[in-house]
């Protein structure tokens, strides 16, 4: 039996960066992409409650079936669970994000909130990027590292509710210096609204901004992204923070 | 100086939830709403890059002003800090959420999405829900647990990036048994999309489902909810899980 691998991104269908991982993928097993229409930048882990979402055949071929779906990356991923695929698959895989994912980024994130949905149904996932927005990014030393890491994720036993985080530095393969596990750091937003009279009487705010990485905590991924690494920081789906429940424990009655 | 309290919520400023939390934060301090002009449920950490958005002044007066705006709950809280607000708050609250945000629940969650953000600008932070979807629903319990919950926080000395994901029973104040200081729980959703033909030869999938709650482990908040407890789990936002970093530490390199 072939392997079964799902992908998705939240940069749309047509990105480079989904292409490219799609034509990676068919090499290791049977693929089915379902991935947004659309942009879907920064969704992080949001679903479409309110309407209904629909779904259009692109492509469907012998181990190959592709989808798009005007929904968010999560939307994506639990219509092809749900309602799009013969079974469960052996991978989930998300990206290659054209942008990086890093740090506090993580939750912002349409991307890994793909790979973290795949997770929370119990399947290995990956998520994807690449420290480079633009839209003709070199995406050679990310397929590169996307490969080894498949490879081992796929050989590995995998935990349940894992997903793996893997963000790749912008430039050529020769600059990358290998792959670091890491936890994730805690860079900051300082976030500027570009503001615009709309002609109306009202003003436009669009957000922008720029992004501090922490590079101070040497085992986070922003040091290891500043010094050329992959980072791959594993990922799990729980927001308890037990030292407070610890501190915590005299409000309870 | 009087505190100054900001509050967001995801169901949208017209709903009941945020209209009794607003009256309980003004006996407490000044008091800034900035919440979503529509329903942004399930929205969980999305921000909005691809428009603009806009606000509306609702009502301004001695000690309490309000805005809407057609962003997403963590759009509310950085449009609020990024150009709303004179100062930093003293506290950010969001809800009370119609409906429960326990358990796994949490990642979907535009009203701790809220709560979150405003965590991560290193401000107390609470999410306050009660399980009961409907609109016109009793918050009189949530109410008597959200102000004593609020007086403890701004008492104690709290530590940077923690929020709070306060979930309330159902019911009648007297059947409630107290606070119980949580982990998260890990339940399970069951999604089931309703299909029906939209006339134009497509299917509309409507996201569905009934949700399975984990009371197997004590400490969790499925398990103190079903105990009719009000739950309270501290929440911080890093997703690492360092029990694989440990295990994974020989793919570096």
């Amino acid at each position: 039996m072939n392997l079964l691998i799902l992908i998705t991104n939240d940069d749309g269908v047509t990105a480079l960066g989904i292409r490219r991982l799609i034509e990676l993928m068919r090499t290791k097993g049977d693929v089915v992409v379902v991935a947004p229409s659309s942009h879907q930048s920064a969704m992080s882990h949001a679903i479409t409650t309110l309407r209904p979402i629909f779904y259009n055949t692109i492509e469907k071929s012998e181990g190959y079936t592709e989808y798009s779906c005007d929904g968010t990356p999560v939307d994506c991923v639990k219509l092809a669970l749900a309602e799009l695929l013969d079974k469960k698959p052996d991978l989930v895989v998300s990206g290659i994000n054209h942008g990086s994912n890093s740090s506090t980024n993580i939750i912002y994130s349409g991307t890994m909130g793909a790979a973290i949905e795949g997770a929370i149904s119990g399947i290995p996932s990956i998520g994807f990027s690449l420290q480079d927005n633009s839209e003709d990014a070199d995406f050679s030393g990310a397929l590169h590292y996307a490969n080894i890491i498949t490879d081992k994720v796929l050989a590995g036993v995998w935990d349940n509710g894992v997903c793996l985080n893997v963000n790749v530095p912008k430039g050529k393969i020769g600059a990358l210096k290998g792959i670091k596990v890491c936890s994730q750091s805690f860079g900051k937003w300082h976030e500027v609204f570009e503001k615009k009279e709309n002609g109306e009487g009202k003003t436009a705010y669009t957000l922008g901004g720029w992004f501090e990485p922490d590079e101070t905590d040497l085992n986070g991924d922003d040091f290891a992204l500043s010094q050329n690494y992959i980072s791959i920081v594993p990922v799990k789906f729980d927001f308890t923070d037990e030292k407070m429940v610890n501190k915590l424990s005299d409000w309870n009655g």
